[in-house]
């Protein structure tokens, strides 16, 4: 097809289609004329996951080319492939210049879950790192005493989402479309889960503080 | 206390906490000389506040600024304070360019969804829009089975994390803590949630596929 049809068909203008094709993210159509390329159904797949993960995962263009760059690798075997996946897209946190033995303690109540719950780990995984540091922000805000006491309930249904995620892959994705659907999965499934906990919310708060007013 | 002891118990630095005070986040501390000010405990803690929304909830300083502005407004009913400050933090998503009957269909998923569980809701719910636009995002990334197929698991889990959530309040937050504890429970909740569904995916997919390689 052509570029124009491309368009119409992903909600992506021409411009911001060439723009990706610049930037590494979308391979370049086939040259059939000096100027006019022609895509095909894999470039309306891929510009639909960039689309997805910068709309709602909230990427960089270069975190999802870093990203787009694992998917695309044939060389790697798929655990550990899926673990450099899954760092790309845990959140970042920058430094809050918060005191460090915080963050240690923080660490050290994170390695006390994994052993409790019998999780297999590998060390210096972006999702230990970053469950510390929020487990750190907590503390920090005042409300350690929370952290403290739901992160086990918390890992319980961690646990309950993250069976149900890798049993709709073992059923459904084929190997080729692996890392892709683990990286969609993974970012649009927080965002499915956020907002899960919000409506849960609603319908909490209003059963204890009531809908009036 | 001054501004330097203020800088030293928080980690921010004298130069940011003085912006803070401009952009209005920050409330300015008592004059005690034409070019020295005086800060109490409740400086410390809006700062760690601040420092939280914006390196783990990823908020910008606008963002901070209206959530603060909720915090501060003693003039509403507790459930629709709660509801605002909650719309506030929601992830935005900026619009796809997806076609729109994607959309329409993912909003009848969603309310049927919602009339399933006998979830309480409003009308116009900043969560119930994102979870339509998650769901029509992962049709459009090619995984509209995936939202079909676990969308009721995550709802349970989310029910169940929401219900921890909410006993914490009741149990341990005094009134005037509610919206500020609503804030930082809902932001860092979500950072927290999201990492230990990454540590379960590692432990998942190791049992899955195999850690060896």
């Amino acid at each position: 097809m052509r570029i124009g049809e491309l368009s119409r068909r992903t909600g992506v203008s021409v411009a911001t289609i060439k723009y990706y094709v610049r930037e590494g993210l979308l391979p370049a159509g086939q040259l059939t004329s000096p100027n006019q390329a022609s895509y095909e159904e894999t470039h309306v797949r891929r510009l639909r996951l960039i689309r997805a993960l910068l709309d709602v995962g909230g990427l960089s263009v270069a975190g999802i080319r870093e990203v787009l760059e694992a998917v695309d690798d044939p060389g790697q075997p798929v655990h550990k492939m899926l673990g450099s996946v899954a760092d790309q897209v845990v959140p970042q946190y920058k430094d809050g210049g918060e005191p460090g033995e915080r963050l240690t303690a923080a660490r050290k109540a994170v390695a006390g879950l994994i052993e409790r719950r019998g999780w297999r780990s590998y060390p210096g995984s972006a999702a230990f790192e970053a469950l510390a540091v929020a487990l750190a922000a907590l503390e920090d805000a005042g409300h350690g005493a929370f952290a403290a006491e739901v992160l086990d309930d918390y890992a319980a249904a961690a646990e309950r989402v993250a069976q149900v995620d890798l049993d709709y892959v073992a059923r459904n994705v084929v190997r080729e479309e692996l890392v892709e659907s683990v990286v969609v999965g993974t970012v649009l499934g927080d965002a499915m889960f956020a907002a899960l906990r919000r409506l849960a919310h609603i319908d909490a708060s209003g059963r204890m503080f009531g809908l009036g007013g």
